[in-house]
C-alpha cells in the first residue's frame, strides 16, 4: 500500500481514539482551528527549511506538512486521491487514466 | 504514472525553459526565496479555505500547495519519494515495502 | 498624530468608498477571508525577507505586515490601542499609564 | 514611553541575559531562523483567530505577533521606528512630521 493512504488509514483508525493516547485524536478533538493552524506553521516551517535547512530539515518539515494536511482533509470528509485528482485535472489527465495508474 | 511522478517529471522538464511561456520556469529562474515564498502562500491559503471555503476551494488550496511543494523540492535536488520514505519510516514502514508498494 | 493611528483614520475613512477606487475598500468588500489571507502571505513575507532580504526588503515586508494587520483589527471593530493595552498589560505597564505616555 | 519603544528596550536589555532566564535571550541564542518562523507561525495564528476566534483571542494572536515582529527587527539591527518611517513614506507624511508627531 501506498504510504499516503496507509496513513489515511492509520489517521481515520486512530481519530475517534482518546485524544491522551494519539497525537490524531488530540488534534481532532480540539477541532478544525488547530488542526488549519498546524498545517499553516508547518508550511511556514518547510519555508524556513528550504532557505536554512539541510536536506535531512526540509525532508522532515515536508513530511510533517503533507502528514498535517492529511489530517486536515480526513477532518473535512476528504481524501488525498481528491488532491491527486485536482492536480491530475489541471494537468489533463483523465481521472480514469490516473486511477488506473495508481492502482496498478 | 501516479500524477505527483508525472508532475514531478513536468516540473524537471520545464524547468530550464523560458521563464516568459513556464510558471515553473519563472519560478525557478527568480530563486528559492520567490520558490519557497509561494509554499508558504498556499499554506496560509489552505489554511483559510479549510476555515471559510467549501470542498472545492480547499482541495484546490491543497493541489496549489502540493505543486508548489513538489517544485521547492526540485529545486533542492529532493523528490516527492524522500517525503514519502521520511513519513514512512516514521510510521516503521520499510523502505523495501514502500518501494514496493509504489513499484506495484 | 502617530502615523499608525493616522493609517486608522485612513482605513476607517476607505472603507465603504467604492472598491474600484480603493484599495481598503476592495479588501473589506471581499471579506475577512481574504484580509486574513493577506496578514498570513504578509508574515510569510516578512519570513522570507528576514532570512534572505536586505534590510529595506525586511522593512517594507513588515510594513505590509502592519497595515494589512491595521485593516484586520478594523474589520473586527478594533484597534491597535487595543493590541497595545495587551501587550503593555503583559509587561505590567497599566492602562493608565500607557495611555498618559501615548498622548504626551 | 510608548509601549512599543519599552517592549524594544526591554528585549534589547535582554538579548544578553541566560537563555534559561529569559525567552528573548533563548531566541535569540537560536538563532535568526528560529525568530523567523516565530513570526510566520504567530501570524498564521492570527489568521485563524481573525477567523474563529473572540476579540480576546485575536487581540493576544495580534500581540504575539507584534512582540515576534519587535525581536525580529532588533535581531536585524532594526527598530520598530524604521516600520513607523516606511509607513509614513508611503502615506506622504514626511519624516520630519512623524518624528514630531511621535516625540511630542
Amino acid at each position: 500500500m501506498d504510504i499516503l493512504a496507509h496513513l489515511e488509514k492509520v489517521i481515520g483508525d486512530r481519530r475517534n481514539a482518546s485524544p491522551d493516547e494519539s497525537y490524531v485524536a488530540s488534534l481532532n478533538a480540539r477541532g478544525m482551528p488547530v488542526i488549519a493552524r498546524k498545517v499553516g506553521e508547518e508550511g511556514v516551517e518547510t519555508v524556513v527549511a528550504a532557505l536554512t535547512g539541510d536536506d535531512g530539515e526540509l525532508i522532515g518539515e515536508a513530511a510533517d506538512l503533507v502528514f498535517h494536511l492529511l489530517v486536515l482533509l480526513q477532518a473535512r470528509g476528504l481524501t488525498f486521491a481528491d488532491v491527486r485528482a485536482e492536480l491530475a485535472r489541471r494537468e489533463g489527465v483523465s481521472g480514469h487514466e490516473e486511477k488506473a495508474a495508481r492502482s496498478e
